[in-house]
């Protein structure tokens, strides 16, 4: 165990006891990326853990607020390659978060790439943009926006309706730390929610449901080491009260690591 | 309860009973799709229901084999506009498939359509492609493809690897049945597994995860009818045993009704 902020925010004692970390806080309560990594670390650091993450799916069903929670982790069925699990955060007596996670074990095959990362300017070419302050957690990343950056809001100025809701920028964790599937887990949750670009204002929202699929294994994700990896997210549909978020991170070779589907409530 | 197949096969008792129908058949077990729509129902038809389904991940764990099983559905918190949910098949004595749910009131906000449904003939000017007859479930559906048709296998030929591995089509049940959230969660997985498209041969090939989100409500996905929706799907890598499934459904005025990503196991 390190003393990076990550791997203290995402600890739990062998009973599954944690808390919120003040390096990750969020406007209420911690960002949704961490909380998201902490139930896939339950599963990650269990004795009878099997292979490596495959899919996750978080689900915020009541808010976390800052303090301990117990992360509950079960292994529901175990087979030759894959392993399923049940997780539930539970804070003051109340389920706050769900998820289920497959893991298993990667061997090689026939490969092939579908998907071609899109043409961007490398991050050393690409200025950081400072985190906009108003929440803590965005300090937690090295962020260089190639397109779509953080939303400045005016507060006396009229929304200006954006052409699309995209975001693509190159992105680490601030300071550094070598990339695993917990902390990719984290950085698909890294995006601002798209409906404060695409409506150029604030607007309240929260994501409800996240999803990652995880494409590479642990020996891709540590050849990428601690470079900026490529983030790229956009809306497809904003209706009576919910949009969705669809997000890929790419490796600085062109490698497709994780795709992410969010489904997001907003007040508007 | 109507007598349709496809209601007939999603049927539960009280106590979660329900049972594997012949007309769905898959060439182990039930259709996927047809078992997600079993999952999601055990919710839907639950006393202490709230709303309706908003996000659905299913997580294929072991073989669900021909017979009867037990679901079991769990309202884990319920807020003011949302409900999550916790849900279990079990087979045998073990658990064969697990599942969240998240169901939300929706309500009348701001809204935007971000993803533009892709150009192509209407339904009425493509042809029908009958079921392959290799198993059964196909046959519950009418397809019309536009791109990426069933792949005919020729087991002396080579493979024919394919520059994508996308398919687009019209399809709606068969016999015809008024389009819901349920219907629309095993449309879903109607896409058969993108590597036998990309690789142009048959391939050892399951769903191990799918996520649905749900982008239009009941008003909506009711006034579709029976009419064809247009349903979209390729897969984005292909690498070190599993691939991914990327799926749009839209309705026939180019409405997003739902969005699903896959990860399905190989063998190759």
């Amino acid at each position: 165990m390190t003393h990076h902020p990550f791997d203290e925010a995402i600890a739990l004692s062998a009973a599954g006891d944690g808390a919120t970390h003040p390096a990750w806080a969020n406007m209420v309560g911690p960002f949704g990326g961490i909380t998201a990594a902490t139930l896939l670390n339950a599963a990650w650091v269990h004795p009878q853990r099997l292979g490596e993450p495959l899919a996750l799916t978080v689900n915020y069903a009541g808010a976390l607020v800052d303090g301990a929670f117990r992360v509950d982790a079960r292994p529901v069925r175990t087979t030759r390659t894959t392993q399923h699990w049940i997780i539930t955060l539970h804070q003051g007596g109340e389920v706050t978060t769900t998820a289920t996670a497959v893991f298993a074990i990667r061997r090689d095959t026939w490969a092939s790439a579908e998907l071609v990362a899109p043409a961007v300017p490398p991050a050393a070419e690409v200025a950081v943009t400072p985190a906009p302050g108003r929440v803590v957690w965005p300090e937690r990343y090295e962020m260089r926006f190639v397109h779509g950056p953080w939303v400045r809001f005016a507060p006396t100025a009229a929304p200006a309706l954006a052409d699309d809701s995209l975001t693509a920028l190159w992105i680490r964790d601030e300071p550094p730390r070598p990339l695993d599937a917990l902390a990719l887990t984290a950085l698909c949750d890294a995006f601002y929610p798209r409906i404060f670009r695409r409506r150029g204002t604030f607007t309240p929202a929260g994501t409800v449901s996240m999803t990652v699929h995880f494409h590479a294994g642990a020996t891709a994700l540590a050849a990428q080491g601690t470079r900026p990896v490529l983030g790229v997210a956009r809306g497809q549909r904003f209706a009576q009260g919910f949009f969705d978020q669809h997000a890929e991170v790419w490796s600085d070779g062109g490698e497709l690591l994780a795709s992410s589907q969010q489904s997001v409530y907003f007040k508007a």
